[in-house]
C-alpha cells in the first residue's frame, strides 16, 4: 500500500493548561503520515527550511515514511503558535510564520504520480488542484480545508472540490462552505454538489466535532461516531490530521471503497486521533505500535456496541 | 406495565427563532408521561392550579395517563418562560413563577406505592427523597436534577442519590455535582459513589449533551450515543423529559434491567426526544403513534450500524 500526502511541515509552539512545547515537530504532513504509517508506506510531499535537522528526516524514515518528497528550501521552516483554553475546544493562534511554505509549489516526483491514494492537507485550494491534476489514476482523494480558504478563495475551492472524493472539515466550516446554518441541511447541500461522473465533487463529507466525535454524510445516508473518551487530554494539536491518517490508512488496505469501509475507517481515524491528543504534539504517535491500535479499536467497538 | 412519575406540570411561554407559544402545556410530567405512555400506563403525581382546564385532564386520559394523582390546588399553575438562541443550545429563562408548585408535597395514593418503576422529575431533592421513602418495593428509580439543587441543596441531593438507580443530567451538572472539570473523571466519580448494596447510589449515569447525544457511564463501562439528526429543530423544550419517558418506558417492559437493555432504552429515549423537538412544546408528542416510533428506531439503528 502506498499513500501520497501533500501538506505542511511545521514547528509548533503550543500552550495548553497541561503541557507546553516550543518548536515541536508538526504540520499536517507530520500528523497524517505518522498516523497513516501503521497501515501503509507514506510518501509526503512538502517543504522544510534550513533549520530542519537530519534527525527529523530519520524519524520519518524510521516510521515507514519516505522523506524523498520533502524539499529543503532556503529560509526557515513554517512555524505556528497556538494556545488552548482549559476546555481545549477553543484554540487561539498566537502567530503563523509561513516562511518557506509561502512559495510552496508541489511538484510530484514522476514515481509519485501513480500512487493510488492521496491526502491533501489544508492549504491553498489552487495548490490542491494542481496536485490532483498531476495524478495519473487516483483511486481515492481525501482533502481538508479551513475557513481561511472558504472566505478568501471560495471559487477556487469549489473547483478543487470537483476532484475530491471525501472532504474532512469541522462544523463551522461546513456551515460556512454551504452558506447554511442548519448543519444537516449544510451537509446535504455539500454532498449534493456531486455530479454523477467518476469525480464530481465530495460524495462523502466528514464533519469533525472534536470531543463530540464526527458525522459522516453521503448522498443517501448519515452516520455518527462519538470520540473515544479519554481520562486525560493534553494537546489537541494535529488530531484532525491524525484522524485523516487512520482513515485513509485503513482505506488504502481495502478492496472496496464503500460506505461500510468508510465507517470502519472512521473508527480507525478516531482511534489514531485519540492517541494523538494524549501527549504533546506527535509524541504519542511516534511511540505508538499496532498492538495498541488494535487493542483500543476492540475497546472502542465494545463501547459502541448497541443491542 | 405501570410507571409512577412525580414532577411538575407547567404552562410555558416559549420563544425560539422559529416558533413562539404562550401558556403551552408543559412541565416534566407532561413531557415524560406523553413519551412514556407509548410503552406503559403512566401514573403522574403533581399539582396544578385552578386555571388548569378540564381539556388537559382529558388529553392525559386519552394518552394512557391516569390523571387521578394530579391535585388541583388554590392558585395558579406553575408557569415558566424561556427564550432560545438561533443555535438552540442556549436557553435564557425569562421568568419562573412556581405558584401552586411552591407548596407541592407529593403524597402517593396508597395504590401508587407498589408501582415498580419511578421517575423523579427535576425538583427539590428532599421531595424526591420523600417519594422514594413512600415506595414499597421499587424495581427502578430514575431521577433528574439541575444546577439549582446542586448549588443550594447539595447535602440533601447526595442523600437522595443513595436511593436512585439511574441519574440523568447534562454535562455542566455532571461537572458541578462531581466537583471535577474533566467529564470522564467526573462521571467516574459519580458512579463510584454507589455502594455495593441494593440501592447505594446511581450505578448508572446518563449525561445529556443536546444535539451531540448522550454518554452513559456505569462502574465498568461507558457508552456513547449520538442524537437523531433532524432537518428541522423547532423547540428543544422538554427534550430531556421526553428522553427519560422513552428510556423508562422501554425499560418497564423488559425482564432484565441490564446494561444491554439500558443501551437499547437510550435509543428509544433519543427517538422520543427527537420527535419532541420537531414542534412547539409537546405538540408532536401528542400526535405521535407507535408506528412512527418504530420506523424512526429502525432508521436510527441503520445510521448507527458500524461495520
Amino acid at each position: 500500500m502506498k499513500i501520497l500526502a501533500v501538506g505542511s511541515i511545521a514547528f509548533d509552539t503550543i500552550k495548553t493548561p497541561f503541557v507546553r512545547g516550543k518548536n515541536v515537530l508538526g504540520g499536517s504532513l507530520t500528523y497524517f503520515s505518522l498516523a497513516a504509517s501503521h497501515f501503509a508506506k507514506i510518501y509526503p510531499v512538502g517543504v522544510v527550511g534550513h533549520d530542519f535537522k537530519p534527525k527529523y528526516f530519520k524519524l520519518y524514515q524510521k516510521h515507514n515514511i519516505d522523506s524523498r518528497g520533502l524539499t529543503k528550501a532556503t529560509g526557515k521552516t513554517f512555524s505556528w503558535s497556538g494556545q488552548y483554553d482549559y476546555d481545549l475546544n477553543n484554540r487561539r493562534t498566537i502567530y503563523t510564520h509561513l516562511n518557506v511554505f509561502t512559495n510552496f509549489n508541489p511538484v510530484l516526483p514522476p514515481a509519485y504520480k501513480s500512487i493510488p491514494y492521496l491526502f491533501l492537507g489544508n492549504m491553498d485550494p489552487q495548490l490542491q488542484l494542481s496536485v490532483c491534476h498531476q495524478m495519473t489514476n487516483p483511486r481515492l482523494i481525501v482533502a481538508d480545508t479551513m475557513n481561511y480558504w472558504i472566505e478568501r478563495k471560495r471559487k477556487e475551492l469549489l473547483t478543487t472540490l470537483k476532484l475530491i472524493d471525501i472532504l474532512i472539515i469541522n462544523e463551522a466550516e461546513t456551515r460556512q462552505l454551504a452558506k447554511e446554518h442548519n448543519l444537516y441541511k449544510a451537509a446535504r447541500k455539500i454532498v449534493s454538489w456531486t455530479e454523477p461522473t467518476r469525480r464530481g465533487g465530495p460524495a462523502t463529507l466528514i464533519i469533525k466535532r472534536g470531543e463530540y466525535g464526527l458525522l459522516m454524510f453521503t448522498r443517501k445516508n448519515w452516520f455518527s461516531l462519538p470520540a473515544f473518551i479519554l481520562e486525560d487530554i493534553f494537546d489537541p494539536t494535529g488530531a484532525g490530521d491524525a484522524f485523516a491518517g487512520g482513515f485513509v490508512g485503513f482505506l488504502s488496505r481495502q478492496k472496496y471503497l464503500n460506505e461500510k469501509n468508510f465507517r470502519k475507517a472512521a473508527i480507525y481515524g478516531t482511534i489514531l486521533a485519540s492517541f494523538c491528543v494524549e501527549q504533546l504534539g506527535p509524541k504519542k504517535l511516534i511511540k505508538l505500535n499496532r498492538r495498541q491500535i488494535q487493542e483500543r479499536f476492540k475497546k472502542f467497538k465494545k463501547f459502541l456496541a448497541l443491542i
